[in-house]
């Protein structure tokens, strides 16, 4: 670092060079609409574009209050389940999703470079920044670790303009432990939370499968072992597409047919006891699954789970077990998914292995099915009191009960314009007020305000309200 | 649309070449230093780098927890306060941020080009969210309307690699009152939070200045009105610049010298008696300002506020009473600000004017001075419960019980690997177990289950626990 000139300062003019000509080129190009369609009828023409950006969701206080909703029985579920809470940045270093290449996620991403020169990505799931801030910690890490967290999610998805190009999506991890009993603790989280939105095992299901049982028909068709998180993420897409592509796909990856024909035939069966057990236990796979079955049962989701050999989850880094939550109807798509993935740690060198187990809970498809089975009553803002000064004189006199209010721990909104009566009736009404606090001259001179009930039925006697002292408001 | 060719195809292709062209020339830079320095200390050749995207916090659970307790405040604040929440996304429209000009945060703007040929930016700030929310529910928005929101916000600062590209910044605003109950209604927000969190008037103060006195004084100079956003943001830089610098600013503006010495002559006035009141009442820039000191006196937070005419507050938009809360120590930067913004919708298109008052507040500078003032406690991780099965074949029986205490509404844990007794008390401690559940044979046959307690002082009595039955749990 001797010299003081950039060694990049001729490349950054080059560069920027090349910048300009490419916004010049951009700016050429039809736009793919930054926003859907029905934002066009702007209400006149000086306006800015009121949608979000394409793909994008905004959140006024109707929506929020939902999320707000659910948020909240995620982080009940985690708190009761004995979940820490971690968050990341947003945005991650391109580098960590490239590592674990194969999966559609790391082609749809989010990513740009920046002023700087570094190549990053609006992060696509969450996984790899709990491993890199685990790893961070370094010795200080103590296992295992439960984490929570719920991060919004980037996909740049460029043809289907339709779909959200964001979500939210609860994760839950658990970090070092080897036996089923974690992935257990993580299913019965995921139970746990459906069932607090009000849904039950006739509305939802839990399908759960191992990857090791695939991994020991690879092993027994003498595929080789490195070809295994990739057959994986290739099988994945068995309900999207015509089985003759996914063949197509796994003779890509080097797999003969007869290989072919024994990893599809693996997909297929219905049961555990289908399985042969000297073929399918060589790993573990089968005692885990009945041990998985057997705890999850006890400890009281029995109804919810299920098993199904062509659960695979399309992403490269699952090991283990992997399961997927699913309306029973068939009419959405995963409501939840996650698995054990014991080499994620390692792949992102890890001196020792870390045994993982997690889940990505998104916030679209719940919501969706919670509207369908009409789960979710409309929430609506609410406040506890709003104080009516009769007059500006009468504000100073309101601003100290207003305080007073607060101070109890009650929301308390004021009247902040001027306005008639009935316009002041009118605004309590819309934010939810359930008491009217009425300021004016005649009863504070005593220390008195009067009280309305705005949520009870009318009456005579109560329409004026009821005067109450100040000391005892 | 009757062509089935994009009428796009020949120029992206033009633009892939050109993107090729640039991605190859940005793989030469030396990069900028993707993480801070002291992150190069990487364990083993092959670990990904642990670090965050430079300038980026990770919120570890110690860290989350910080976090959440001042987050939960600002809620906590905001419900009393009667605000509702909202939430944007936090990729915008980089047009969004252009139209009003003037200020740094346009030329910081974390931006880039999607894709799909749209400019879009990290968001720098929440306010033109805010207002393109509103614009976007046209009637049906119903005012006045009080919404707050805890937006991540974005700056890319190429030069001092220190500095933090994100912050948390809680928004808090009202839209649609013009009188000053608007702005005494958000300072006492911003006090109580403060208050909540254990500072006092000895610890923060409030300066609080109006445009319209700077506005006068253009006025009285002869400067032109549409100079006065223009004017403001030069004039904020007062504290950071030298005044021949400012005056050059100014100068550049096209002010000549009597009207600069105007300005700052205003800017300096120690006190509103100050203010000769023919000149800068016009507007109703002092009665205003009496008017508000007066209210947040009555509502009990007069020690909190004081006039300073030197305060102008960065934003191009705001157009009358502007504020900033600042430790009295004089250590830090501004902890939050605020101001009224009349034109903001007006700018963006809205066929009437509609008045509004916003402030900001970031969870950088108040941690730091909390952290000072030592009202961060340290927050540790708590569960109510950890049950531990003696051996494996008890787990059945400690899932049972370990429902049982969630239904409860418990936080409780289980020890998931099969571990000695001293390391599963040692894992109880390191979660902050208030109680240990030991599910052995012996009591379990006769539904019993052994509680002890891990936080009260040992005695030899209760050191093997207390025998409980599993109903009375």
């Amino acid at each position: 670092m001797t010299s003081t000139a950039s060694p990049n300062a001729a490349l950054i003019a080059e560069i920027n060079e090349l910048k300009i000509k490419l916004a010049e080129k951009e700016a050429q190009l039809q736009p793919e609409g930054v926003v859907s369609k029905k934002s066009k009828k702007k209400s006149q023409a000086n306006m800015i574009e009121t949608e979000p950006v394409q793909g994008c969701r905004d959140f006024p206080p109707e929506e929020m209050r939902v999320r707000n909703y659910l948020f909240g029985v995620f982080r009940e579920t985690a708190r009761k389940f004995g979940f820490e809470e971690y968050d990341a940045p947003l945005l991650e270093s391109e580098e960590l999703y490239v590592r674990k290449a194969g999966e559609e996620i790391t082609e749809q991403m989010y990513n740009f470079v920046t002023k700087g020169g570094h190549r990053v990505t609006l992060r696509p799931e969450m996984t790899p920044s709990l491993v890199r801030l685990q790893l961070a910690k370094g010795r200080s890490l103590l296992l295992p670790a439960k984490w929570y967290s719920i991060p919004q999610c980037w996909r740049y998805e460029t043809i289907s303009r339709g779909r959200r190009r964001e979500h939210y999506q609860w994760n839950m991890d658990i970090v070092g432990v080897k036996g089923v009993a974690a992935e257990v603790e993580l299913i019965c989280a995921a139970c746990a939370a459906m069932e607090a939105l009000g849904l039950t095992a006739k509305d939802v299901g839990v399908k759960v499968n191992s990857r090791k049982l695939l991994q020991c028909a690879l092993l027994g068709a003498g595929v080789p072992d490195n070809l295994f998180a990739a057959v994986c993420v290739v099988v994945d897409k068995m309900e999207k597409l015509p089985e003759e592509e996914i063949r197509c796909e796994l003779r890509d990856l080097g797999l003969d047919g007869h290989q072919i024909d024994d990893i599809i035939r693996t997909l297929n069966l219905k049961s555990i006891d289908g399985f042969d057990k000297t073929l399918y236990d060589k790993n573990g796979a089968l005692s885990e699954l009945a041990d998985f079955f057997e705890q999850v049962k006890t400890y009281g989701y029995g109804d919810w789970i299920v098993f199904d050999a062509s659960v695979v989850r399309g992403l490269a880094y699952y090991t283990g077990i992997v399961f997927e939550a699913f309306d029973r109807s068939g009419e959405f798509r995963a409501i939840c998914g996650g698995g054990r993935y014991d080499n994620l740690f390692s792949l992102y060198g890890s001196p020792q292995p870390v045994p993982c187990v997690g889940f990505g809970f998104g916030d679209c498809v719940i919501v969706e099915l919670l509207r369908k089975k009409k789960l979710l009553e409309p929430l609506a803002h609410k406040v506890d009191d709003v104080v009516i000064p009769f007059s500006e004189d009468m504000r100073g006199y309101a601003l100290g009960v207003l305080k007073k209010l607060r101070d109890q721990g009650r929301s308390a909104d004021i009247i902040l314009d001027s306005k008639k009566m009935a316009q002041a009736f009118s605004y309590a009404d819309r934010i939810g007020a359930n008491r009217a606090i009425l300021i004016a001259p005649d009863e504070t001179k005593d220390g008195m305000v009067r009280v309305k009930m705005l949520r009870e039925e009318k009456d005579d006697e109560s329409s004026r309200g009821t005067l109450v002292r100040l000391e005892d408001l």
